[in-house]
């Protein structure tokens, strides 16, 4: 799926550029979105009931330059557990290519977004939680059925650090 | 090092814990601290000529509680490239340990730092870049010698996405 | 004019409601918008060549609830000087009354919007600055003409602080 | 009272100086602070039962620069009524006066601040709200007497916005 998340100027930090940290502003504001479409219309969301971001990973390939129209945020599910899921990002806005180049192989619901156009580009491990107890919860059937609709394929990072101990 | 960030009220989100994206901002303020220590005293730091973030990688352990005093931002550097250096943080304010259990078989300013009291732990990839050019630049020698005394372990990451492609 | 800002779901603070630091910085997406619109098409505006916000008058009148749908942020000009003007804003998003209600007499680009759906009133005064010298600058002809298509009533504030001294 | 309120690298905006909004989370930062002294040591606070910000009017009189060490936010009170009371605040930071000139005729917790390190002024409605009904909740007489020694005098504001009815 693709989220149309707007760029705030206030996004941008002393440098002139949208900060490293406001991406990840915009990429939870999709992510919300996306959260919100797990549920059956009508019903409460993991907003309501609780969810938990355990990690992220992010690659930031270039400059996002605030704009007045905003910015598509490409989604997709790179993994999926008991409790949990993995969701991509790929942030475009790039200057230097076209904005149609973010497209993938296996349309507009899977597959991993290429193209120059890309500014950045994540993975968040997502954890549902049970309200009472406050602790990981079992993934209902509705929700890895729309969890397998978006399926794509692994994160094109280019790089990883090296100083991580696995 | 240790930087004591100070964490404000509007940290907390919705669900009354510090928000995952918020974190980042306490890390970037232990960065900020790290890269202005970069530098001789009274010359340029690197917020003066230029520095980019290409990367970050973060995982939230636990929750993370508004609190009116500090939380402790262990800083160490797990590598240092041509222009380029990766910098490592552990976040204290855990409720479950004691504060003093964050600390390095190093010293103060090497290697990972371990305890119960950690609520995440993260690593970012740090570019130097020349004002002019906007392109990145080498690191100088007194810039490396300091990044060389605080070199430490690689991070103790717990898990790694899947969705990945490297 | 009105403008349709989105609100953020991280504009919610700990007790659930868009925070009131929160819905300034939704104003300030409308001024952006306003202050970009001040310019001719093609032509640099102020957010190119300098503005500076000299005070801020905020009335809160009801929560605001985060939504998935923008809020509508009407906006006119109360005042005009020979550097400065200033723009009053009212927020709808009210949970109480019909959005439609928020609407004027003098049509969609002047007088003050009435209403139970308004969350928020608000008057910024707003400073043109001269970018060589950091100093305020007459507004221009064009500038005018268009601030005086949106020309409206006075904010109708309900309360004043009385700890002022004037 | 003083509140030592550290600014944030992020607080600066595109136009290199702490953006105005930003200013207002400092306030917050100091307000939360007071807030928390209105309670007995131990007791529950205005945080945890709820409180409601009704408005808020801030004078910006000089750009407020970036810097490593915290800002001074003087805090005094200028109204109390049955469920609320007026909070000014005098943020410091300016580059062309001395720190030290801000002082009060009254001493360290009465009078308004005054002198050329000022770089805003501005005062808040403060709302004490039942946690139970969400409705205002008359202030205790332990809050009122911690706030009569914090009362000093009307905000020294030079401007006030015409486009206001009243």
């Amino acid at each position: 799926m693709v989220a149309l998340v707007p760029v705030r100027w206030s996004d941008m930090d002393a440098f002139g550029h949208v900060n490293n940290v406001a991406v990840l502003r915009l990429m939870e504001e999709a992510r919300v979105e996306a959260v919100a479409r797990l549920a059956r219309p009508g019903e409460a969301t993991m907003l309501d009931t609780g969810v938990i971001v355990a990690r992220h990973e992010v690659e930031y390939r270039q400059q996002l330059a605030w704009r007045r129209e905003p910015v598509p945020v490409h989604l997709w599910v790179t993994a999926v557990g008991g409790a949990s899921f993995e969701l991509a990002y790929a942030v475009g806005g790039g200057e230097t290519g076209d904005e149609t180049e973010i497209g993938t192989a296996a349309g507009d619901d899977g597959g991993a977004p290429v193209g120059r156009a890309i500014t950045s580009l994540a993975v968040t491990t997502v954890v549902a939680v049970d309200p009472g107890t406050g602790r990981p919860r079992r993934l209902t059937e509705h929700e890895r059925a729309v969890l397998a609709g978006w399926t794509g394929d692994p994160v094109p990072f280019r790089a990883r650090a090296s100083g991580t101990d696995r």
